[in-house]
């Protein structure tokens, strides 16, 4: 797969037969970056460098590397898991799932059922990884990811940020009708100042915004300009934030933006004192066992990308998932209160957000910066754009983790190959 | 201390009462970076601000955090430890050590004698530890760093890559007296053209670039500046490397120039098809149960600072120092030929190393990236700015490694209270 894509943070063009149905199974194969040699030779040769600068670590298929790679293409912070040892995940390796077939959702590109196997070339994998009563029964990976690749996150660190402030509500030490300009004086004249911070876990807040993705104008490229991953002007997160303005009425409607959670991000720092990377290592990192430090992207003054600048393993996702299944204990050891996991699997409130029109997602919800199935396992999941994802099915005791470098950002291209997978493989799971 | 010092990657001011004596101990303390709060808040105020966009990174005392957080300054590249289990070190504290007083070398600025407790201070150490016989007796951290601190180690990298070049001359697969110009065509017009692989490995090259760490225009401040960690054009390392011309005569004299370590990182590159960032990875990271991964500093086309940009952890540092140590083998896997830790100590000409004219190292020389003593214990020393440290001494079983952020660059300048302190703890430990 050879065409030019556009160079902008997150700007992806429209589905075409490279991105959806057989064709993108081969064009998953063809932009395979092991096969690209990116970044590779001494030094590498100008077509094969992969940089931040000219907007070529976004363009596919570069990303297809750069998602593997982001330390070595800006600063980062280290999200420590502390000196204690690896929490061993059982590996009871299942065989059958690859044979495994489901029919996608409309819109797909196929015309029929396809297998577990051609769905993840089909949905530019890079790492999958099925976790069933808490061992391993599936994990692989594809491309330049490996067990220890601290692979970008994008939008599933959103919901460690989202899991944090929830914690924080429920322990009182952040009251969820507090106005984000009480809070983070900084913003007080912004569209944010009269938003609560439960508007802003639950996306409700109503801001002259845009999260198109298929724009190269929208405002998310500004916002991940300013946070030094994208060319132009690394004024920082924290500079830009107070420039977004409001736009009708907050609580009113889901409406997703990845400014929310760094704002989210901003408020934590300011109430605890402490950075976004200190708290996933102190809340999480340091405490699940986790085999591999994570780690931020941060901008030119030291702030994180909340909304979406983490990066971590498959297999640590999976343990902090798996934590979350089990109601927030695991070992014996409290992580996260039962209540704040209950929180999540309630989810927000549909009629909210249906509006925003996700054809992928009939009846769901986005609570604590988490994305809510209401179906009848009550799944949730984290979702980042290219393919993240963290999935929690408390019913079929099955959480799922995926890492990947889709050539289209939205996960609404590639639901359609994934969600009923997911379902598949419960059923299967479940019927032992 | 509050004097305002240039900033410029390795421009250090002349000596002073700041950096020298009874004067030093208090700047020590002064400028302390848990005291000064960089890039702390959310966000940081500016005056709290380090980067290296306004060279506030490299500037005292700045540089007491910017030395401890590089990662976060620029993009970096992980040396990975790899899944095996941590080699303990064993821990016989020794609480006699502080108080170890010694006289310094002249122009200390110290009239007498002083405590290995002062020393530590004098020196702006952020961290010492002493290995006895494989176990650690002394282990001590200031500032913002701790155990797992990835700190910068400088020109103590160059000792990891002129170790590994040795073991590649030793096993036959590179020719110490090949010429750099037939390993790297891109240097044949360059200085480097005619220099043999051995003569880079000794620095006995002769070049028309000055590393004088006094001089804001010195060539030195180019090559950072080609890495990426000065302001300025960021054109990466191996597109600087071949604009330095020759000017005298190769292997007439050793001349410290850090350009010829990373010379010996680009053969290394081209000859093994590997990274310098694998190399170490694989040659000691992955083998010596290091706690840490570590890392380097990597240029806009991905390439290491060899001569410079390693961060690693004090006690990993130790590690790697102690199986130098015991002959090359430790717990019966062998890692470095005894043939190469032979040569180590063997060192290179002392006539060769003495025009250089470092009053403080009378009869030494430099020999595959390493310091060497010639004195009676046989000791041989990695050094890198600012305190950087991996000190060898093989007739009292000991190692040392320091990490520090000393105001001025060149280890001249702390050596008059470094190495009699080394002699001292030294005699104390073989009286048991």
């Amino acid at each position: 797969m050879t065409k030019t894509r556009p160079h902008s943070a997150v700007f992806s063009p429209t589905p075409d037969s490279h991105t959806h149905g057989p064709g993108a199974i081969a064009a998953a194969i063809a932009s395979d970056p092991a096969r690209h040699g990116w970044m590779e030779g001494a030094p590498p040769p100008a077509d094969r460098l992969v940089r931040i600068s000219d907007g070529s670590a976004w363009a596919f298929p570069q990303l297809r590397w750069s998602f593997s790679n982001f330390r070595r293409l800006v600063p980062t912070a280290e999200v420590a898991r502390g000196a204690g040892p690896v929490r061993t995940l059982p590996v009871a390796l299942r065989d059958d799932i690859d044979a495994l077939t489901f029919t996608p959702l409309p819109n797909s590109g196929f015309a029929g059922p396809i297998s577990w196997a051609d769905s993840l070339l089909a949905n530019f994998t890079d790492g999958i990884l099925v976790l069933h009563r808490g061992s391993i029964v599936y994990e692989r990976y594809f491309g330049v990811t490996g067990p220890a690749t601290r692979h970008m996150l994008m939008s599933v660190s959103k919901s460690f940020a989202g899991t944090i402030a929830a914690m924080l509500v429920a322990e009182g030490t952040l009251d969820e009708d507090a106005l984000v300009g009480a809070l983070v004086p900084e913003l007080a004249a912004s569209g944010f100042g009269d938003a609560t911070l439960r508007q802003v876990m639950d996306m409700t807040t109503a801001l002259a915004y845009s999260e198109d993705y298929t724009s190269p104008t929208a405002d998310i490229v500004n916002l991940v300009t300013a946070c030094g991953l994208s060319p132009g002007d690394e004024k920082g997160v924290r500079a830009y934030l107070p420039s977004i303005a409001k736009a009708g009425t907050h609580g009113a409607a889901f409406t997703y933006r990845t400014c929310n959670t760094d704002v989210l991000a901003w408020i934590l720092h300011r109430t605890t004192g402490k950075s976004l990377t200190t708290l996933v290592s102190e809340y999480f990192w340091q405490k699940l066992g986790m085999e591999e430090d994570a780690s931020y992207t941060i901008d030119s003054h030291g702030s994180e990308f909340g909304g979406g600048g983490m990066s971590a393993t498959l297999r640590d996702l999976a343990r902090f998932g798996e934590m979350l299944r089990l109601g927030g204990a695991i070992d014996g050891q409290r992580i996260v209160p039962k209540a704040v996991i209950d929180d999540i699997g309630r989810g927000g409130d549909p009629a909210k957000f249906a509006p925003a029109g996700y054809t992928t997602l009939p009846g769901w919800s986005y609570r604590n910066q988490w994305w809510v199935s209401h179906d009848a396992h009550g799944c949730y999941t984290a979702r980042g754009v290219r393919g993240q994802m963290i999935w929690v099915d408390p019913v079929a005791e099955m959480v799922i983790t995926r890492l990947g470098s889709h050539p289209l950002a939205g996960n609404g291209n590639f639901d359609p190959t994934s969600l009923p997978a997911w379902t598949a493989v419960a059923e299967h799971l479940m019927r032992g």
